[in-house]
């Protein structure tokens, strides 16, 4: 390891526990869809403290719609703004770079299943705990944070660097997608998701959908002449089990996914239904998430559950004359495979060595990721890469922090490399 | 038929529009559970307005819950009174009755579900629609509009009657408990339940309860390590239709029931769980609602759900370490049996031939009646029977006007011949 790496890493350290309070700040602001706002100023007002142009990209579906990285946008789609800093060095000298992490996190779900409050973040041995912690404001800091420590030393990346915080990472990717409409490109991208500081060499696309059912609400006591929409509604998700099951056999055809078990996961994540005990439930909305394959269309996969379900309730003897209603209300998003071997990579596999003490492992994850922005419309490699994580969308999610500080470094010293470095401007300084 | 029973229909005739027009007020009052209050000061008012002396008898928890027929008080219970109306005739020569309906309505459902609006009432040729118009609003009108009929001809009942506007029929049966412990009773109640002009034989018990399922929320990347509630809530779903067969099957040891199919009716009600899509989701509750038969012990019929649910989900790799917590949050009441041939059911057999000009019909219900309260705790024969209705509790319920009209009559035969009449005191009239 050079001197300039270990100067670098021994800056890290020196700034970690500023980075520490800077992430825990960030985590107590519940930036839940739609509530990014407060968190969203908070980073902008970071950013522009270290001196970077801090401009705000809005989620605009009339910039973005035509966009075949365009995910359907609902009622709930988050109205705050994607965050974008860009550093310019003095000189161009190196290759420019995104660093990229989403400012929203999912709903903590009920407060009594964690053991302090979600969005007062604790820290517990080397862990920290919190909504986000892990999903990704840890990461997102880590950005910021890697930056820091070179000024910290006076030196600032010889190449142009935009710091993103976007948001709709956790339902439709379309934060993302809108900077890159808007212009943010660079020969590299690095997402430190939460990925046990592996790279993600391939992950799935996902698609979310409404499966509506109307029911034929009698009184109970004519049950039998009523058609329960729970019932009907689990019914339905019996039927798109057998999809999940269909294309979880597809993976042996799949590079990067034929030794995963079950690398397509069907979640009803949210039901509703009914308005009374003693009433046959005339409705019932379930709220679905599935993956696909790298590769796979979003539309045709979308029309392949269509027809599936028109043709395996056809025998129901309530669903085929009253089918549910499908609506595409989210992710319509493709997955990705990363090349293997770009420049970018093997800069990180030193990077991550020297930071480390190991090698850079890959994996395959079955979530979705921003990465397809960057890697299928943008043309760049994108380095999904962050800390050990626990429990995120969980209960007591939690981040390890010397896998924070780890990463850290790493993203620092990818960053001497890749873009090089100058002495920041003593007026600057 | 005598000639005193032709002047009453007679007046039941003349007074019919009047009567429609004071059931369609009250219907256009949404009386939803706990939003009885304008509709109680209604029939208050109306009552009062006709002379009778009237009082409210609240809910109290504290006076019922050491009744046997006390159902649990849940947090959204009723806080409206009951209105107890009472007539005292100048001299009681004839045996008392209480005349006893429900106020409160279940919930409408979603509105475009309608052909109108469900608290704008509407006729359309003899149908009456409306959320209420059938359960039972119709029937409860009805028992207003038999006094005002001989009242229309110089007559009032010559015993004492209470006319009874209760809550929580639809819930818990604690109005109609209430105020039996109040201290109304009678020698004979009616309650003109949309019972298609039928007389109720047996009617159910029934039992409501919450099952409420906690699930291991983990993103849904990692599906295979969460349990998913919803996916859960579907097991226990299944397994307590198990419950429903086995009782279901009992059905030929339960005189009055042997004939029908599926007198125990199990029902979801309503169902909510899961926060986000993406989530394996970590809760989730359902509204439950199952019959027991005449003679079942509640307490005892609870205890084998309980207990079933335990043996039968001790398999499922998740429920049998987190078994689902069940509440018993309504109903808890059992159901009875009307005995045959008291003097209280030939006098309706009588006024029902002379209204109806058809013989009285009898039936098994297996829905709830307040019925219970009567013929269990108080002792007296309750003759359950009302109106012809369609879809109650269901999307444009309705009740049959000719039917209205033809027990109202029969209601104002049977006062005639069970209290007697009397003639109006010049002064009151």
């Amino acid at each position: 390891m050079s001197e300039l790496s270990d100067r670098i890493l021994a800056a890290v350290d020196a700034n970690f526990e500023a980075q520490i309070e800077l992430t825990q700040a960030l985590i107590a602001l519940p930036s839940k869809r739609d509530a990014e706002h407060e968190a969203q100023r908070f980073m902008a007002d970071a950013l522009a403290a270290r001196g970077y142009a801090v401009e705000e990209v809005a989620t605009d579906a009339k910039a973005i719609s035509d966009h075949p990285g365009f995910s359907p946008i609902s009622v709930d789609a988050s109205t705050a703004p994607s965050i974008v800093a860009t550093h310019h060095p003095r000189i161009e000298a190196g290759r420019s770079l995104i660093l990229n992490g989403h400012i929203d996190v999912v709903p903590e779900g009920p407060h009594e299943m964690w053991t302090r409050h979600p969005f007062d973040p604790w820290r517990d041995g080397d862990w920290l705990y919190g909504r986000g912690s892990g999903d990704m404001k840890a990461g997102l800091i880590a950005c910021v944070a890697a930056l820091d420590a070179l000024r910290s030393i006076g030196l600032q990346p010889a190449a142009r660097i935009h710091v993103q915080s976007v948001v709709e990472e956790e339902c439709t990717g379309n934060g993302a997608l809108a900077c890159m409409v808007a212009g943010y490109t660079a020969e590299a991208a690095i997402i430190p998701e939460p990925e046990d500081e592996c790279l993600v060499r391939a992950n799935c696309g996902v698609l979310w959908f409404e499966v509506a059912i109307a029911g034929k609400p009698v009184h109970v006591r004519e049950a039998g002449i009523g058609a329960n929409a729970i019932d009907a509604a689990a019914r339905v998700t019996a039927s798109l089990r057998k999809i999940e099951a269909r294309w979880n056999a597809e993976a042996p055809a799949h590079p990067h996914f034929e030794h995963l078990d079950h690398p397509i996961n069907f979640n009803v994540g949210r039901i509703e239904g009914g308005d009374w005990a003693s009433t046959v439930a005339a409705w019932c909305r379930m709220q679905c998430r599935i993956a696909i394959y790298p590769g796979d269309d979003p539309a045709v996969r979308a029309a392949e559950i269509e027809g599936h379900l028109r043709q395996d309730l056809a025998d129901d003897p309530y669903l085929s004359s009253n089918p549910p209603t499908v609506t595409w209300n989210g992710f319509f998003a493709r997955g990705y495979v990363l090349e293997e071997g770009t420049e970018a990579e093997q800069t990180l596999v030193r990077a991550h060595q020297a930071a480390a003490r190991a090698p850079l492992q890959t994996l395959t994850t079955p979530g979705y990721l921003d990465g397809r922005v960057f890697v299928i419309y943008g043309g760049m490699p994108c380095l999904v890469y962050g800390p050990l994580s626990e429990a995120i969308h969980g209960f007591d999610e939690r981040v390890s922090l010397s896998s924070v500080r780890r990463i850290t470094g790493a993203i620092a010293l990818f960053i001497a490399e890749w873009c090089g470095l100058e002495a920041i401007d003593v007026d600057e300084a």
